[in-house]
Parts: structure tokens; C-alpha cells; sequence
């Protein structure tokens, strides 16, 4: 099994980043967090609001308290609030039913940590988010129905 | 970059409460905060309830967490509900959707604070809360659909 | 009984702070709260460090629910810390342990609110405190040893 | 008045890092908060413990809280206990009073934010902030007794 390294989330942060300037989104939040849900990278665009970081760990921890990506979160939280509502409280508020959450799997399927960003619409939050996955040489899975890849 | 300083702050609250008593609103709490989200004054009136400041200061602190104001809040947290009950877990509490909460922006558009309202409806909270900011001679960006300004 | 109203709370805050510039005391955070410990009015001067507003409603929380000032609760919380600390758990971090928690009593000797000021030290937040409230001709009552009144 | 941007953030990150490998210290979380303790950016090394990065941001959040940095924060706490015990939890466990969370002001003395440091000494973690301070062009404040500087 890989460990998700401090150079791997760096890269997942700066290529989502980059992404995200390129495409003209709004500002972001993004969060790296390793396979036990801890933070490994975070940076916060000029401009972004004060809760995006927050957002963006909690999509990252949800995808990861789980075991899917935020987009499946957000489609079972939709379909069954009132046991996701009991679940988002079991958490302490730490997580967050919008795409933007993404598993980051080894060469290997393991899950390694998870990528949250925050700051745009949730498809574009995903989309930078897969983008970093991707620059990183490691596997995106934003759960659900497969979104575009850069 | 402006800085909202105590004495703007102190106009706004005067303001809005001044605006409050010429058109007959039920008592108010108002709270004016910092651009993140640090209170530097509140006022709350005889007869007002008990939770009224604690609902203005989230007013105030949903729009800046945002980056909206809170009537947007309120539209979006109704359009999604799920996901807006996750965000309030998230914020520990700390966001409250309903109109009143308003963005304050200095002369280049600059987000460097907000004051939230809380006792009567949502609508007159928030004529009050653009009422203080106007004469505070700030620009109030309430979120939303234009509301109608005194 | 009387009750505290918004503009005895207002005279109290800005006489406090009056009394701080005439001083030359560091920026601080005022804090009036009514008799069940609910904000009335607070103003956070430019520059008071992020923390100021809660530790001036601490004080003042302090006060009111022990039903001393808070230079008495410094003085008891400091003789027997291991009680007080179980008491500021109790509270939920609602409470401060030093000077600048004023009590407000009215001409007949009843508790009708409190004070708290945080920025300067526990003794020029006190001095401002009592200022605040004679000005608004109402007995401060500081807890422990008698305070030098302005 | 300057404002932290992420630009500034990120160097003053990876100088620190580069400082802590320069000079052989253990695994460090670095995490740069705004004027307001928002996170604007944060980094954990390869093998640095669980609760690291929640004590740097907690190291610049009481330095942001009380306005000095957590080496005076340190010095306070041990000189007054029982009221910084009752800080802590006003804080809501929000504060770590240790060296390493140093203040950042700009040319012209204004606080616009503040790095915490947490996985090596106190007198390490700090010098690896002020070091990430300097190296982008801003002043470090880490309170009390001048820090030996890189």
C-alpha cells in the first residue's frame, strides 16, 4: 500500500489550482487529507469565503468516512436526508454532501487519502479536484456517475 | 483594502436601529462584524428576545462564511436543503438562512465585514441592516434579488 | 426591580470606553449583558485583539453567575483552582477569572446586569468598567477588595 | 493596510519546511492563518504526528487571539494559570500557549496574520516561522524575549 506523501498532495493542490485558474472558476479551498482523515495540504485562494476551508475538508472527510465520493454522498443524502442528516450529526459536522470530494486510490484501488475543494459549483469543484488526482499520477474517484476528466 | 473600523461600526448599528423605530419594526438586535467575522459592535433593543443577537451575528456570519449575503443564503439553503443542513453542522451552528445578513463593501467592492439583524421579519431586518450601512456610507450587498432600499 | 435598558447599557459602554482613551489604556472590548447574562450591547475597539469580545462577556458571565465580581472570582478560582476549573467546564467556557466583570446594581442593591471589559490589564479593565457604570448612575459592584472609583 | 495573501502564505510555508530540513529538525505541520485566523494555507510532513496541524493553527490562533505571539502566550499561562486555563476553554480548546506561533505584521506594523508550528521544540518551531516570515519580506512577532532569527 502507497502513503499519500506531503509531495503527492502538493501537486494535487497546485495542479487543482491551476486548473481552476485556467477554467476561470470562482476562488477555492482545497484540502488534501490522508487515509485517516488528517490533513496533509490546504491552501485557500485570495477572494475565497471564510468557510470554504472548512467545506473543503468536510467534503474529503465525508468521501472518506464513507468510502465513496461526495457526488454518490450528495445522491444517497439526497435520496435518505433523514438518515444523513442523523449521520452528518454522528460526525460532528465534518461532513459534506456536494461533489468536490475525491478518493485519491493507489496504482494498487487502495484508498490513500482524499481531495475536498471547495469555491465554485460542485461540478467544477470535482473537476479540479480530479485534475490534481490526475497530475499527481494517482486515481481520481469522485463516486457516483463517472464525471469528465480533464 | 479599507478596514471596517469601530466608528463605521457604531453608525451602522445606530442607523439601522434609527430606521428600525421611524417605521414601527418590532425591537432589534444588530451586530456588525469584521471581514472575518469577529464582532466589533452589537446592540440589542428593550423587549427584543433573548436568541435575537445570537441570530444577528449569524446572519452575519453565514454571509460572510458564503460569500453571499443571507437572503441568497436563505434561497440556496432552501433550494438544497440537504446539503445547507450539512453546511450548518459544519459551521458549528454559526449560519443563520433568512434575509438580513448583509455583505459591507467599501468603495472597491471589497468584502470588510457584514451586519446581521434579527427580530422582525426578514425583509424589514434587512431594509435596516441597508439602511446602516448607507448611512455608514459603505455599500450594502444584501445577496439576491435587489431589496427595496429606504 | 429595575431592568438594564439599551440606553443605560449604551452610556455604560461608551463611558467605559471614554475613559480608556482619556488613560491611554491598550484597545478593548466592552460587554454589557442584562440579568440573565444576555448581551445588550458590546463595542470592540480598533486594533483589541480577536479574543476580547468573549472575554469581556466571560467576565461579565462570570459575574453573574456566581453572583460576584469577577475580581473576587480571580480570588477564589486562584485559592481553589481545582474546583474552579470543574466550574469553567460546567459553564462551558462561559466564565473568566479576572478583574473587569463589574456587577450593575440598581438603588436598591438588586443585580440587574454586568460589565466586562477585556484588553488592558484586570485593573484598567475594572477602572473602566465602574466608570461606565456610574456614568450611567448605577452602583458597580467589582467583587473582593474595593476597586479605586474614578 | 496589507492583506495575507496566498502567494505570501505559500513561501512563508515552504521557507519554513526548508529551514526544518536545513537543520535536521523532526516532522512539522505549518499552517499560515489571515488576520482573522481563517486558514489560508497549510502543510504536514512525511511522519509528522496526528494532532499537529491542529496545534500549529492553534499556536497562531492564540497569538491572533491575545495579539502577541505564543511564546509571551507561554509565559503568561505558566505565570497565570488558573485564568488561562479558563482562556483555553473560552476558546474552545482553540489556543496552545508554546512558542511557534508567531505573529506576522506588515511594513507598517499591522497584524495580517500569523504562522503556527508544530513537531519539534518550542525554540525550533519557532525558528523555522520566523524564518518563513523573513523569506517573505514580512515581520515576524513572536512575543516576548527576542528569538534567535535564522
Amino acid at each position: 500500500m502507497s502513503r499519500l506523501t506531503l509531495e503527492a498532495a502538493s501537486i494535487i493542490v497546485d495542479a487543482a489550482l491551476a486548473q481552476a485558474r485556467r477554467d476561470g472558476y470562482q476562488p477555492l479551498a482545497v484540502a488534501v487529507l490522508d487515509a485517516g482523515a488528517h490533513l496533509v495540504a490546504l491552501k485557500r485562494e485570495d477572494d475565497a469565503s471564510l468557510m470554504r476551508p472548512q467545506i473543503a475538508v468536510a467534503k474529503a472527510t465525508g468521501a472518506l468516512g464513507m468510502g465513496y465520493g461526495s457526488r454518490e454522498l450528495a445522491k444517497r443524502a439526497n435520496a435518505a436526508p433523514v438518515f444523513y442528516s442523523a449521520l452528518f450529526a454522528i460526525s460532528g459536522g465534518a461532513m459534506a454532501p456536494s461533489p468536490g470530494g475525491v478518493l485519491i486510490r493507489d496504482e494498487g484501488g487502495r484508498i490513500i487519502g482524499a481531495v475536498g475543494i471547495s469555491g465554485d459549483t460542485g461540478d467544477a469543484d470535482e473537476a479540479c479536484a480530479i485534475a490534481g488526482v490526475i497530475a499527481a499520477a494517482l486515481t481520481p474517484d469522485p463516486g457516483g456517475a463517472p464525471a469528465p476528466q480533464a
